[in-house]
């Protein structure tokens, strides 16, 4: 087991998609010494959504030539070329002690550093519904480019008819899945472009639907559902759920902090993005930004840059 | 000469830099009626400083592999493989219209327009002195990428030790000129490694050095200087003045159009990057933020994000 660092440490960015990436570049440019910590095992595209399997348009000089996992991945070689290392600790609570604060990875070990870049981005949605949290990884999931290769040939069902949720019914079609998007609205509201494959690919949809109960013992079997048109309940046989009814804020400790939130939740940052408490920055998705990934990297720069001006003073 | 269009524009973006041009690849993929412009013939990048031939470290997915140029070609393809023109045109005057914005270009063109996003970034600092306005473009000028050619083998002045007087210098000597770096501090403020290079390459400085006067009569033929420390005045023969003391916001349009501006005279923005003027909004250096070309892509992105938000509703 590691020995406690209890001096040194300049920064600690929990994080590592564009914004946690971004701010480490440019934290090792300053020549500080940072660690910067991932509890997802995958990468930040793939667990978020399958657009990873697809073009970025808006990330400037890739001319709309690379894929979310392509795009991840030169982040990644930038990293490697500076000789960053994203540690994959999660990071499960932060607490201030005196002028600095002290980090707890979930392996016991425990940081004391002067600043704190939070990174977390934000999380799914779920449904809180009875039998996502029992079958979640028994058939319940998030992710179809992580779970989805599971269900060739099964019966899937997919909840929300937004992009996300027609991308991921599109995926799973593809890898041979036999898809029903269910979708509570009384249409889908994904880009034109989504829906046409959902059309030409004859993709199941029930509209007006909602998802009331998913039903299972030890592995996902069916979900109840509940048209709000007609009224009437009805079951659909399944052997998975991919839940993709939005994302929200990831501010578990953000709250343990008890840093100023906006009503969504979100971190509340000025323009040097400083959080409430001093000494702890927030970038990226967990701002509440719009969520594009040159967005979050721009956030990463400029808390990183603030970082690196406070430590000066400091 | 081009028809007036009085409707059907939705944006005009002003300024093609890294800020500009990430507002257009949104606004394209948007679906909007926009256009674009830059006044300057040089790229954003050559424009600003000669750092265009050094790496730029900061921008994630490159590795750190591309050179200013290289990363300003990059965009330019985005552009191009998005089929995005930007028009070379000088915005000369923008004013009010009822609900929309009449452009005035310096062709004697005028566009109507829904939006505005500003992106005109920073110009480069003036001396305020005698011969500097009368001899610009005849020996003296900011951009030593463009003009350091008709240097070689002849005697420049470069004014400003810090990063980009630098660079200019160490630029300046390797194309043959030969260089004096005057600086009004006491010391170089310049990155380690750009002041490597100066004592290595034995190029001349001298501080506490203020250019008082820059003399001829039809060229540069030489500049006053003034040591603050001995009192003394002294007079360099040269051939060239290259000036490089700092940026300031070039808020020519953000003035007309009576923005509020920050006590340095940058745009003032809230983090939808909206002005305190409805319908125009500003990103990337014009607004005083972290002067990183990532930093500025995120606000390009964000602006037309929130640009595009309010022309759905209005």
């Amino acid at each position: 087991m590691k020995k406690t660092l209890s001096k040194g440490i300049d920064i600690v960015i929990v994080g590592a998609g564009p914004a946690g990436i971004t701010a480490a570049i440019y934290a090792k440019q300053d020549n500080r010494n940072f660690r910067i910590f991932e509890s997802k095992k995958t990468g930040w595209f793939a667990a978020v959504s399958a657009d990873s399997h697809y073009f970025i348009d808006g990330f400037p000089g890739t001319s709309g030539k690379l894929s979310g996992s392509e795009l991840m991945n030169s982040f990644n070689s930038h990293l490697k070329y500076l000789n960053i290392k994203v540690e994959k600790k999660e990071v499960v609570d932060i607490k201030r002690e005196n002028k600095h604060f002290k980090i707890f990875l979930g392996n016991g070990e425990k940081i004391t550093t002067k600043t704190v870049i939070l990174a977390t981005g934000t999380v799914p949605k779920r449904l809180n519904v009875k039998g996502e949290k029992e079958l979640f990884g028994k058939g319940v999931s998030n992710f179809c480019t992580v779970d989805g290769d599971n269900f060739k040939g099964k019966k899937v069902v997919v909840v929300g008819g937004r992009n996300s949720g027609a991308v991921a019914s599109i995926y799973l079609h593809k890898l041979g899945a036999k898809v029903v998007l269910v979708e509570r609205d009384e249409c889908l509201n994904a880009k034109a472009k989504y829906l046409k494959k959902i059309y030409k690919n004859k993709i199941d949809y029930e509209l007006n639907t909602e998802v009331i109960e998913i039903i299972g013992s030890s592995k996902v079997e069916a979900v109840s559902v509940f048209n709000n048109k007609t009224k009437k309940e009805n079951i659909l046989r399944c052997d998975g759920v991919f839940v993709y009814i939005g994302l929200q804020p990831n501010n578990y400790l953000a709250k343990k902090l008890r840093l100023k939130l906006t009503k969504e939740g979100y971190v509340k940052i000025n323009d040097r993005c400083e959080t409430s408490l001093r000494g702890i920055y927030a970038a990226g998705d967990i701002t509440g930004n719009v969520k594009q990934i040159v967005v979050a990297c721009g956030q990463g720069a400029v808390a990183a840059y603030n970082v690196n001006k406070y430590l000066l003073k400091s």
